[in-house]
């Protein structure tokens, strides 16, 4: 391709020297909302001990407002919005985008909110597998009317190396489990309080008991994408996310605003003391 | 429920006097991009001739980064993200307010953006059927790890009287026909230009052309849940896109932004002029 439009982020190989603006990028962190994503921008900004007010920081995507994207040093922060196709978009761009810049040994972490199967709300899940509604390690890509199988396998090493390092910090609660990947937040997650809801309490319990046997400890809308495309791409790749509720214990999320956002800063502090560690910036 | 806490709207029944705050909403207009739900509540603001600062206008989630939503007298404006989680969590939380809020006879309509299949740029579709990526009019929701099937048909009448009006404005080429509904951009869309590519140019138009027999005459990644949904909770509902380009003629959205501008307003500009004749401000 003579030139190629990153459409969704505003950005171009003809508009944009993508090499200069991005070819330094050793770590890339997603998550869904635009406002966490600006905050870990800032968070890290200060972590990393980098010059400049956080306060300015830019959305380099700011042209358009289907994704926000900010750089801090090595690291970027980038928005996906909610479930599979949504951070699909996202994803394409942002490889093709790091291929354009020659970027070389990224590790990209997917930092999120999820719920929590058969755990206190807070505590933290790196992902074994990502897993999908029938508790199958794989995801179906549908290409030109045919049904494609991929691997949702996760890098094992990072994980293992994220478990490690959140001993290291205080209140983090973590575990290592398999996160359960849906399509809907209501009915897909056996909520009973949506629009829409054909199955009783006991119902959504045996299946919630049966994903925990399968080895589920949170579920949330992005992960078996993510880490499929990681993987077919050679993009290491973790999901790290916190839990909101236990799911074996209600279905709305009531719990306090404060607690809620401190809650979300965990995975964001683990990431950022993961990086610190690889930049060596702390032994 | 003692309470009902729509999450994503940051909105909730022991908080908010929904009855008051959306009694009298009648139309329901969604759309993917937030800053395209502003303008277009902005517009419909200027249509109806309402009192007041358009500037002002607030955005009624703006606790959260989720969706943005406004109201301008009768008509709401909400912005639904990309894909069918995004727009299945909103249309979840909105019926639900729809219904807490005691509204009657409310119709929705998304208006947004799309792929033609054999259209020039700018022509408007309304949807007679909502299909998925085999041609099937039909929406597959997995509930508790089984898969239910639903209805995607929409409301006939709304579609014929849309087409009709479409007529009395100027510049708006419309057309009825299929509106596919695919979950990824890229390869789930025949593009050749994602990350991920395993198909030939030839391949790809063969199934665009396979599309087009089926009724497809444009691409989108909303119409079979928001459908379904619709169908299941009784809400008469339409979907009006613009196509950006024509998917024969290639992949990349390399129209100039200001022309696609104007395309994105065409949906906004036949969707209100539906409403002002509801209302009775035009005849």
């Amino acid at each position: 391709m003579e030139e190629d439009i990153l459409y969704h982020f505003n950005l171009g190989t003809k508009t944009h020297d993508l090499p200069q603006m991005f070819g330094d990028v050793k770590f890339v962190c997603v998550g869904g909302s635009p406002n966490r994503m600006r905050s870990f921008a800032q968070f890290i900004h200060e972590q990393l001990e980098l010059p400049g007010n956080i306060a300015d920081i830019r959305d380099i995507c700011e042209g358009t407002d289907r994704y926000s994207m900010y750089k801090v040093g090595p690291v970027l922060s980038i928005s996906h919005g909610m479930g599979v196709p949504s951070i699909s978009i996202m994803l394409h761009e942002l490889i093709k985008m790091l291929y354009h810049a020659r970027c070389r040994d990224v590790i990209i972490f997917r930092i999120g909110t999820s719920g929590g199967v058969g755990l206190a709300a807070g505590t933290v899940v790196i992902t074994d597998k990502a897993v999908d509604s029938f508790f199958r390690p794989q995801f179906e890509q549908v290409v030109l009317g045919k049904v494609i199988i991929r691997s949702t396998e996760l890098d094992e090493d990072v994980a293992q190396e994220l478990l490690q390092y959140s001993s290291e910090l205080p209140d983090i609660p973590t575990v290592i489990g398999n996160t359960m990947c849906t399509h809907d937040f209501y009915e897909g997650q056996g909520r009973l309080d949506g629009a829409l809801c054909s199955f009783s309490t006991e119902e959504k319990l045996e299946y919630l008991r049966k994903a925990n046997e399968a080895g589920v400890r949170n579920i949330e809308m992005e992960s078996t994408v993510f880490a499929a495309m990681c993987r077919v791409c050679n993009l290491k790749a973790a999901v790290v996310c916190v839990t909101l509720l236990n799911r074996f214990e209600g279905d709305q999320i009531s719990t306090p605003h404060d607690v809620l956002l401190e809650f979300q800063q965990r995975p964001q502090r683990l990431v950022a003391h993961f990086i610190k560690k690889r930049l060596g910036l702390i032994s």
